[in-house]
């Protein structure tokens, strides 16, 4: 089980794992109102849509808080206020929203009412916190299985994977999407080995995944993503073979079709050009029911900065530009299941779909 | 046209334009030895199939001074024994060996007579570079061609172009390959706009091409290798489309698999998903007829340090690892237009490729 803590609620405030600095340093910063988490959110303390769901619960609590203090009598309309501003912080994981909406739900009620709120939404938060490892354990359970059962159909004992960005106990409330299926699978021992990209510009595979992995004995090898394709190809002559590509998501659009970290679509297209199995792990909170199709889902663009330095240093000529989009849409065809907390959905379409929609 | 002299014979010595350093400084670093010159390929002070090509021909003609004037009777032994560490340095450019039978042509023949070898192998080395900037206009004007007869007929003025690594002046000796075709198709307004993989883990993308872009005023846009799958999915929105993809080569099989910098294979999968046209530019030197396909082309694998480590600063936590390998290998079938200084060859196979083996 990961001891991974990426969000702690502790004497009466919030700590997150300043991600940005992992793996040199292991340093959490505390945070005391919702106006600092969403700068946090925004400039990737915390980053991963499960992780910043959380975040946003727990940054409502200390919102709630301190306008309860300052206006008991007129706290939801500053409130609400705070809420667009967190809402800005980034635009395409839908756990945000998603959040928001759960807070929101809670504490337009109470605002009439004389009880201070403060309590009630912190226990939203930790709840939502908690849940999100339980169902992470779930998730883990179902994807460990699914590759269970595609190593009995070719009678094989193990295989190797392949994940891309950390969609890891850092990323959600402490145990992981994507490397929640990669520890369950590993303890199984139907895993041998794990290969991940090392997700530029932010180089989270490098930073965060490799981390989390040497953390619990998991072997894991970096690679660039260009050098994907070549692992693929060269699978023929593996006695191990790459058998799936495993990644979690920011947003899961109402027909399937998945948007996560950039580099994710073109593995995709990989994976199926190789006869490789692709499996997209979420909770459902991440399935946006508004959302008809990837095509709709709004992508990040990120300050071309991120490309043109590299450890604070430039890399690229001086009139160089960038084009920097955080995330990309699969569509659902390329995808093999989606993993969830409520079960899993072979070659998602729209109607299979729905199957995740009752709670 | 380019002014850019990756490879200088001045006063009787070699310089390197140093590419480890660029773009921050443009320093020349200057060799007077074949074995300094076979470590500076290994080192990648110059990097690139037809520059490294020439950088040996420089360095064999160095070699042959220094063993004339230390053991005028007995320096062709001498020398065989330096040419088999230079033939070492790097495994995957086919430039390298094609340079080094081209001088043992010439110099064996030599080691009887009493002639100094010295001046025949200089000149043999200036002849192979100035039939390389040659060659390079040449394949500018069939590759800028290739664009303007597809944008004709799909009735388009002007298209974008993705490239990956650098293959450009600094590849070559002093033109480039595919950004020969790029700079040709570029003043005849063909091209729009550049789009260049930054091209991890060496960043040639970021720190080369970019700078030769820069330097010619083409408008350049640099994106992480993750982000060409969604640039090419983004096409359909486009005012002026991606139609190519271009790229140089480091040995051409005889079959038209092609190798090259680490991600070229996973663009052309992208690029056929998406119905982009795929084009390779390298001179004939770089074919190697006795390689009958891609499987047989050795792979360099590199110190998986340059994956772990950015700008000098370990990235990945301790006890990761990192697979490295500098090339790949493109199958044909991906590949629309093989374009060399004798010809173009359409959809390359075999046969279709015993085209460009007349002299």
């Amino acid at each position: 089980m990961s001891e991974i803590e990426p969000v702690k609620w502790q004497n009466d405030q919030l700590l997150l794992l300043d991600q940005r600095i992992l793996p040199a340093k292991e340093e959490y910063m505390a945070l005391n109102t919702l106006k600092d988490c969403a700068d946090a959110i925004s400039d990737m303390v915390v980053r991963g849509a499960p992780a910043i769901g959380i975040t946003a619960a727990y940054a409502i609590a200390l919102g709630v808080r301190e306008h309860y203090q300052k206006t008991p009598h007129d706290w939801y309309r500053a409130l609400l206020q705070e809420l667009e501003y967190l809402a800005c912080s980034r635009p395409t994981a839908v756990n945000l929203f998603w959040a928001i909406d759960k807070a929101r739900a809670l504490l337009q009620p109470l605002q009439q009412s004389q009880e201070d709120p403060f309590l009630p939404m912190l226990q939203l938060a930790q709840s939502i916190h908690q849940q999100d490892i339980d169902d992470n354990k779930k998730m883990a359970a179902l994807g460990a299985e699914l590759i269970a059962q595609s190593l009995s159909a070719s009678a094989m004992q193990q295989c190797q994977v392949l994940t891309h960005c950390n969609a890891g106990a850092l990323a959600t409330g402490g145990y992981g999407t994507a490397l929640g299926v990669i520890r369950c699978a590993f303890s199984r021992q139907l895993i041998a080995h794990v290969y991940a990209d090392e997700t530029r510009p932010w180089l989270q595979g490098a930073r965060l995944t490799a981390w989390e992995m040497v953390k619990e004995k998991i072997p894991v090898s970096l690679l660039v993503e260009g050098a994907a394709s070549h692992l693929m190809q060269q699978q023929k002559h593996a006695d191990i073979p790459l058998k799936w590509i495993i990644v979690g998501s920011d947003r899961i659009a109402a027909n399937g079709d998945v948007a996560n970290k950039i580099g994710t679509f073109g593995l995709a297209v990989l994976a199926r050009y190789h006869g490789l199995k692709f499996m997209v792990v979420a909770p459902t909170s991440t399935i946006d029911w508004q959302t008809r199709n990837g095509e709709d889902i709004p992508i990040e663009q990120r300050d071309g900065r991120e490309v043109l330095y590299c450890s604070g240093q430039p890399v690229a000529a001086a009139g160089a530009r960038a084009m920097n989009p955080a995330f990309d849409v699969t569509p659902a065809h390329l995808v093999d299941a989606i993993v969830t907390e409520k079960g899993v959905v072979l070659q998602p379409d729209s109607k299979k779909m729905q199957v995740l929609r009752q709670s």
